[in-house]
């Protein structure tokens, strides 16, 4: 077992990473953008982090009309500012204006890393390959790095590659773009799902858990569900069981 | 006339650049790794200069097949391998290994950067969002920029875009990556023929020349040869005039 853990990660040339959770914390980023904008807009009794719930809740469905083919594949970022505006029309708030809601919506642009990423990734730099692979959108993604100085060696995911995960494409083609032979890749994401997708493509696999990605409650994704090729607390661990030191 | 260079480049947010020739020294070292070569297939008699030359000629009409929709769109690492199995073939060197051709081909992947090229990016990154713009496929230019220490924001250019330069699309689709007008991007390019195609697009343009690209006896692209937005020495020089000092 130990030995066929080693050797699925010997061949192993790229990391790429979940982001919404695993790299960055999705629900206290914005949570606190919208701390910001609902005083603003009247609102000031509403909970924002239930409304960051909300406006995640509908992410999955704005990308299940791309996977299913019912709509070409479009953005993340355009996803969003749909179902941003869902979350404020279920919510009683209007009248924001256009550059409001467009700051509002570049919420995801701006999110943190949790606070082990920088340290972890700056390890693993030197001897892997670095690149998201998230939903998420190029600017969107690149924006993000930029603010937070988080060290990919190049920008990819769903836009790229026109899948969104879990989708076989997503995984596949992104190791097409590597250069790389799917086994040469390793997802790494705090979700179980993401991972199953993963190693079904043939990529290798890194889980990390994130259990306070939803909140104190969070009752999803606390451990490692399948044997993943890695399991590692955060990615400072990730980096010292890769040899990263 | 200053006035209006310093509005057009007032807006800018994003400088893309052409890589090879702009930020690379593409003739030096794609000779340097024939001069390897050749001696280890029995023809160190060749000169290494003129099999890069020979190499790069091959470069525009294999991406125009694409261009022109005779052929879909295929990423540069493979018009490159198609292009050097022809120059080989001319020359005569028959039987290298599999292994060898395809190190042989990702000499375009381990190309250094001009002297002034990471001084004067690190300066720019502070304040602009840096990518590459080039024909080089995603690999290519990732590997290049984490060998080399290039410092970009995203790894951008033909392949995310399915376009080659100088396609107007190339130019349109990069900027709406970046969630940006395509005046609010300055394409940077040691070439005039580029410029005039990413002006065409809508972009802001900055000339940098480099006057040995093409080696001693080199006759184009000398000058700037139209009012680009911003004319500069080198990447050093493009820094101070965009008050990155």
């Amino acid at each position: 077992m130990v030995g066929e853990k080693v050797s699925s990660m010997d061949q192993v040339k790229a990391l790429v990473f979940d982001v919404f959770g695993t790299v960055v914390d999705w629900r206290s980023g914005v949570a606190r953008e919208f701390a910001a904008f609902l005083p603003a807009h009247g609102k000031a009794g509403l909970d924002p982090f239930a409304l960051a719930d909300a406006w995640r809740k509908l992410y999955q469905p704005g990308m299940e009309e791309c996977r299913s083919g019912r709509r070409a594949f479009t953005r993340l970022d355009v996803l969003h500012r749909e179902s941003l505006e869902q979350v404020l029309a279920a919510n009683g708030i209007t009248g924001a204006s256009e550059g409001d809601l467009d700051h509002l919506n570049r919420a995801w642009h701006r999110l943190d890393p949790w606070p082990d990423v920088l340290l972890g990734l700056s390890r693993l730099k030197r001897k892997y390959f670095l690149a998201p692979l998230s939903n998420g959108n190029i600017a969107l993604l690149a924006n993000m790095a930029k603010r937070a100085m988080i060290p990919w060696d190049a920008i990819l995911g769903a836009e790229p590659v026109r899948a969104y995960k879990p989708q076989p494409e997503a995984y596949q083609r992104t190791a097409e773009l590597l250069a790389l032979q799917p086994h040469e890749v390793c997802l790494v994401a705090a979700h179980n799902g993401d991972l199953r997708a993963a190693r079904s493509a043939g990529l290798a696999t890194a889980f990390v858990p994130r259990r306070s990605e939803h909140g104190p409650g969070q009752e999803v994704d606390l451990e490692a569900e399948d044997p993943w090729d890695c399991v590692a607390r955060d990615f400072v661990d990730l980096a010292s069981r890769l040899n990263c030191t």
